[in-house]
């Protein structure tokens, strides 16, 4: 797999923190909602990792659109969208909800934030969950509004992330915890920020709601962030992989269901009317499974990123059991891991496998829990 | 704005013909549909423009996936879709066909197949209709399955496009009409193929069924074309912009209605029960819209991408009177051209105006009419 130039255009969206990103010299992309997400900035992933795990990043998730469901509806919409018991979304929580469709492959992993009593935001990974939520709600003629606001977050990640952001909002900001959101001021304007984020290293994502505030906002934290040896960054593949943290389209896609993909904690709904996917779910829960998603270990050098699966063989039978999805060397484990989707046959914990990486070579490795850290 | 790598994973989906692209020396992609579009091949833009007006060329568009909707209530939905009178919708048609929200905001520009009595193809831009559609279908409780089938489409532009494909798939390619499609002998499997193509340079598209032959595919035709001086491409934004064909999420976006995009002629339908939006479009047709796509002509040198659109300015009034969202040299016109939208102040053909482009400067141009060519 060669690496090449993304090309832009209009339709692959900025978000209000790329002029800053490209400012500190952002060196790769991807794209995740039609919307860019700076991915390397010029440092080696490992020199990243090392600085996330000891000191506070900034990064640009703006890409983690909010498709908003408000109106007397909302909240029997939102109860339809996911198998999870939603009941505990009170405002001030942020729920992980999985959506599926009516044959439980998987749509989407959204955070669900309920904003007022009929008003939620789900903050989303890569797929137009704007789009099926809207076709639900047109097609079923509730009374609900779909929108997309002008709101992107902004994710402050690390352990110092609490020292930098009280300078910039207060003290209060110690006071959330985990998976909690509350409002801030900045500016005269009024901050969703909640105790979240995609690594495992602790931190922030300020919602910033307003477009215009993109610069603002990321050079107060950055100028707080200067003592604290802030960096611009973005998701680590190797923290992310060693926190256990899927992601949607990598880890998963609308071919797996939630109990494949270890998610089975969120299909806890018993609420009536039913959510979409219920039979289908119900079935595959009586039924069970036949692959998971583990962790792998796996020997050999570091290798090119995953772009397409990699097959996984029985050690014993060297039959194909699974595939590798994402993978990555770990320096602080001292040895490859990935996460893959392993088959019933071989996904018992010590089982040895192979994994057959695109640098063509057949690597030695054993099956085993998430998260490895 | 910066050039920068894109960062592959599998989330960004690979085609079948994604190997060929990488053997073929690709330098640029951009993403659609979550999948890689191939943009560049380190030849400069003009030469690939001026090859492709030419000669004939080999693009990987397997993001132009297909939306399949089949079952008994296939043509109630696909109706429902679009405000475009589908009686005309035959097996062997190929129809363009604005989706559009309850409120008439654009969701996709696809062009719609009828593969049989009850199975349709929708061939889409860059948004995911197969949630939007089976969200609808879900939700009205639909007798019909959404499907994306393992098809990828292949295109085959330019003026020795016949000729290329008469030696692989025999002279009936030659008796296809523009927006027609049949089925043609594959290596013992039958492929579609449409005389269709996002070039007016004319040619096919190979809707390749079976990601498998992706390969084979490629090669009989790269062989079939080494006498013509075929060359691997991909859409050519001189060619594009030149020929007035619009870029969904480019020129128009989910905040633009299709009167202003000029897609009045595909809001035909009279049908009932009325499709989606048909109440907002009334309304708009009614009360005349405040800006329309224009083309532009405009001094200057050549400019980088257009990834934030420009301000366009009345030379008169000097106030803001629209932005153009692609625009480019034309070596054959001599001037910069530009795709815009203009509101109703300044969109009469020939309105001064001043284009306030990215490098920082402010060209002299005028509104004109679509296509340039």
């Amino acid at each position: 797999m060669t690496q090449s130039d993304l090309q832009m255009s209009r339709r692959i969206r900025r978000t209000p923190f790329t002029d800053k990103v490209e400012w500190h010299g952002v060196t790769g992309f991807t794209v995740v909602n039609h919307t860019l997400l700076p991915k390397a900035f010029g440092k080696s992933v490992d020199s990243d990792y090392w600085h996330l795990l000891e000191n506070v990043q900034i990064w640009d998730v703006g890409c983690q659109r909010q498709v908003q469901i408000s109106g007397p509806d909302a909240k029997k919409l939102v109860n339809w969208l996911t198998p999870r018991d939603i009941s505990k979304a009170l405002v001030g929580k942020c729920l992980y909800v999985p959506l599926i469709t009516e044959d439980a492959g998987l749509i989407n992993d959204p955070v669900l934030l309920k904003i007022s009593k009929d008003k939620y935001w789900l903050s989303i990974a890569d797929s137009d969950v704007f789009l099926w939520v809207k076709g639900l709600a047109v097609g079923a003629n509730l009374d609900v509004q779909i929108e997309e606001p002008d709101v992107w977050p902004l994710a402050v990640q690390g352990p110092k992330a609490g020292e930098v952001l009280t300078e910039v909002f207060g003290p209060k900001i110690n006071t959330l915890r985990f998976f909690n959101f509350d409002w801030f001021d900045f500016e005269g304007t009024k901050q969703l920020i909640a105790r979240s984020g995609y690594s495992k290293q602790g931190g922030f994502e300020i919602y910033l709601n307003g477009s215009a505030y993109g610069s603002l906002l990321w050079e107060k934290i950055w100028n707080a962030g200067i003592k604290h040896n802030i960096r611009a960054g973005s998701p680590n593949i190797i923290e992310r992989i060693e926190g256990g943290l899927l992601s949607y389209g990598n880890e998963m896609t609308i071919d797996n269901n939630p109990i494949e993909c270890g998610l089975d904690k969120y299909c806890n709904s018993t609420k009536e009317p039913s959510f979409i996917g219920k039979t289908a779910l119900k079935e595959i829960i009586k039924n069970g499974v036949t692959k998971k998603i583990r962790g792998i270990r796996f020997s050999g050098t570091p290798m090119k990123a995953c772009g397409i699966p990699w097959p996984v063989t029985s050690k014993q039978t060297k039959k194909i059991v699974g595939q590798v999805t994402s993978g990555v060397y770990s320096p602080r484990i001292g040895t490859n891991i990935g996460l893959a989707m392993i088959e019933k046959d071989a996904w018992k914990i010590g089982e040895e496998i192979h994994v057959h990486t695109n640098d063509g070579k057949t690597k030695e490795g054993i099956v085993c829990n998430i998260p490895f850290y």
